[in-house]
């Protein structure tokens, strides 16, 4: 047990059985659950209370590098924050063999790795932390180790774990892994007392996860190394981060860690636990978290409920008055609403890809854009204007910048900003305002202590994001015409 | 036949029923149907239709006057437009025998007046100009006539009128008028062939009313008539108007003229007639004049539907999305949502009751505030500051005005402003900006012949409408410190 641990969360998922919250831009683990923590901040915790290595490694889209840090920094952790950043999605083989390859440069090969998928709940703590200390028993013996869940009922959406023979009193040896079940089935299942649900959660030491990717996916390990040898080491203020190289990333083959690997190889090992654990699946899932009222409501927000039972209405931003309906979930957002039958939340996903084939900005993102100096929200997109609210937090500062087709009127509603105007450098306060003309380049920055709060209104013939020169920018984008 | 005949249309009822789309500066007369006309906008035309006098007189809030105007002006009428214009609603006795005194003036005692709801629909036109020459027929021989609707099924929020002797052709003699009946009762009325719905519409000669007034409600034809001598008449471009005054007006009785005269008078007649009429009281009604798809569903607004089967959904602004529900009506406004069974659409009053009690702004207005100059949108308010969309229709002006607790920077993003600013007086194109200081006496006009659309963002430290020191204001509104 002396060798160390380190958590590997992977941060994907898209999360479409919970849009309209859930976007392409904002994906599962970042959605804020009723206690304002987002999933990833709770899987982020939930890591650090195990760790022994001081280390947390995660695997993200770079994209959401920053949205990434926002929730780490607001947590204080005081473990080292490892990151190794996609170009893009790669389903989760690729994702647990390069964290097995950071992990080795950190740690060496005895070290092992947690993998955590940072879109579950887990609310029993210490059932958790009783779980990963047999599972690193069984690491420790070169078992690939699986988290089996006792299953609570007979769940047709998840895949089943047949347990083998006893390992001591750690686990099990794996018999068989089994795919998502007929309703029929899963009653059998869970009948059994020999079935347990995949979590998607694993530990195991490197050298074994390797030795055996090296027996059973040669060539799915060989590209990833090959991945790995172009990754680009970099540090930030209080992370360090390994950069995946788009073009050899793409050459990994797309396929899950279950498929690749665990239901191949025979030294694959169970821990059965009950961790009061949900994949927070759908928004029946996310309502189950809220208390109930009398009537079987959970409502967050301003609602006013008439002969009105078990609903779940979630509408931070709007009054939502209900009369005299039953079992609907209702999620209201500023762009987007959702109306679903309770049974049928599963398939808020169907709305969410015909959006997608749409191309629809409501599957994209939000109103409210995250970016790495702050957030900007389009509060009005008309013909010839564009008016948007946009936060810089303090000591941040937006690129080096210019437009073809449109100037912009900034009037700072509060804090103080430092402004680049063509030629001129000044302070502008609160209650001030300055027009940026066209063509002229511009910088925004705050170079106080509390937010600054712009209100900006473009006009011109063409306002979309890509009409932009980048000349500096310190957050490494791309100074040569990408969106800001 | 030879007497004038004077449509009276009584533009008045909060139509809590339809919140959210109607609020209390937003009744029901004013909500646009599907073929964006308003409730008004029809009876308005209705009325010219069968006018002979050349006039429409109509009784209307003042608050509602510019309103009513751009509805009025927006359908080209070649007839006069007399208006009575009440301080606060009084019922209907008041308005009906105000229109009498009105109508007296304009065209003698023979005269009758049509009285119209403005709030109805009616769909069968030529049956309605049929139903207007019978109900002459029996005003013209001293009969209070009212329009006695052929029941479709059995109602039980209408009041029943049952039928007397026949009176020729024309019609009946009212026999009995019966309450809103429970459904056993509305069902044996449906049968029997001789019981009517109560329309709330009549026709009768001024002479007539202001006898049979005389003879049972004297004390409130008195208190009438004060009311009316005090009155204020004035001629505006297109329209003239007598303004009551508040103090009078408040005397007068608040009761409906059903149970002031018609239910006591042995003057009264009914026509029977079958006009594809509705109240428009529910959103159910409301729904009933969409076309339906092949589920049943009928749908206004970018809507993306999942199994869902005889819903209405009106979603103008956003984007709603409905998996697996049943029979919903479901109305969403930028800042309030609706969501009731299509059972209980009647019962959505009790939520606008229940806003009312909160002096809640979602029962008072919309985010979007109608003036005589234009309109005026919040965007935005929050600590500190606000952003309103203002806009001027052409050749209008807003109040010379000050404020004590903010500043404004105002951006034209379309159009052209006349702006005075102080001692300045100057042209503002589209594009351009300008700062009102706290305190600086200002003034914005649209010179132009399109519309000015301008962003106001105020910043200061108290934002309420009421600070405001109007010093001129072209539609006569107070210039010592009233709201905008």
């Amino acid at each position: 047990m002396s060798s160390n641990l380190v958590p590997c969360i992977i941060a994907g998922g898209s999360g479409t059985r919970l849009w309209p919250v859930s976007r392409y831009t904002m994906p599962k683990p970042f959605i804020r659950l009723h206690d304002d923590e987002t999933l990833l901040q709770k899987t982020l915790r939930r890591a650090a209370a195990v760790t022994d290595s001081g280390k947390l490694l995660t695997v993200v889209n770079r994209e959401l590098l920053f949205r990434f840090l926002d929730d780490y920094r607001a947590l204080q952790l005081q473990e080292d924050c490892e990151l190794v950043l996609e170009p893009f999605g790669r389903n989760t083989a690729a994702a647990v063999l390069l964290c097995a390859l950071r992990v080795r440069e950190l740690c060496g090969g005895q070290a092992q790795l947690l993998v955590l998928p940072a879109d579950h709940l887990i609310q029993d703590e210490p059932a958790f932390a009783e779980a990963v200390r047999r599972a690193q028993e069984l690491a420790g013996q070169g078992y690939l180790v699986t988290f089996g869940l006792q299953p609570e009922y007979p769940e047709t959406g998840f895949g089943y774990i047949r347990t083998g023979d006893a390992l001591g009193e750690a686990g099990y040896q794996v018999a068989e892994f089994l795919e998502k079940p007929e309703l029929e089935l899963a009653q059998e299942f869970v009948a059994s007392g020999s079935h347990l649900w995949n979590s998607g959660m694993f530990c195991m030491s490197v050298d074994t996860l390797l030795t055996e990717a090296e027996r059973y996916v040669p060539s799915l390990l060989q590209s990833v190394e090959a991945c790995w040898q172009q990754g680009q080491h970099a540090s930030g203020q209080d992370y360090e981060q390994v950069e995946l190289d788009a073009e050899t990333f793409a050459m990994v083959e797309d396929v899950s860690i279950d498929i690749a690997l665990m239901e191949r190889s025979d030294r694959v090992a169970v821990v059965p636990c009950r961790l009061g654990w949900s994949d927070i699946g759908s928004w029946q899932a996310v309502s189950s978290l809220a208390p109930a009222d009398e009537q079987g409501n959970r409502i967050q927000g301003e609602v006013i409920l008439h002969d009105t039972r078990n609903c779940y209405i979630d509408s931070p931003s709007r009054l939502t008055a209900a009369v005299g309906v039953e079992g609907l979930m209702v999620v209201d957002t500023p762009d987007a609403l959702l109306i679903a039958h309770e049974d049928r939340s599963q398939e808020v996903k169907v709305i969410a890809e015909r959006l997608k084939e749409k191309g629809h900005p409501a599957f994209l993102g939000h109103l409210t854009t995250v970016r790495p100096w702050g957030t900007y929200t389009v509060l009005r997109d008309d013909d010839g204007y564009k008016i948007k609210r946009i936060v810089v937090k303090p000591g941040a500062s937006l690129s080096l910048q210019a437009h073809h087709h449109r100037s912009e009127h900034w009037i700072v509603v509060s804090g103080t900003a430092e402004v680049v105007n063509g030629e001129h450098s000044f302070l502008l306060r609160t209650n001030e305002s300055t027009f940026i003309r066209i063509g002229e380049k511009h910088r925004l920055s705050n170079p106080g202590l509390i937010e600054l709060v712009l209100i900006e209104v473009q006009c011109g013939e063409y306002l979309g994001e890509d009409d932009i020169v980048r000349y500096e920018d310190v957050y490494g984008r791309d100074t040569s015409g990408e969106p800001v």
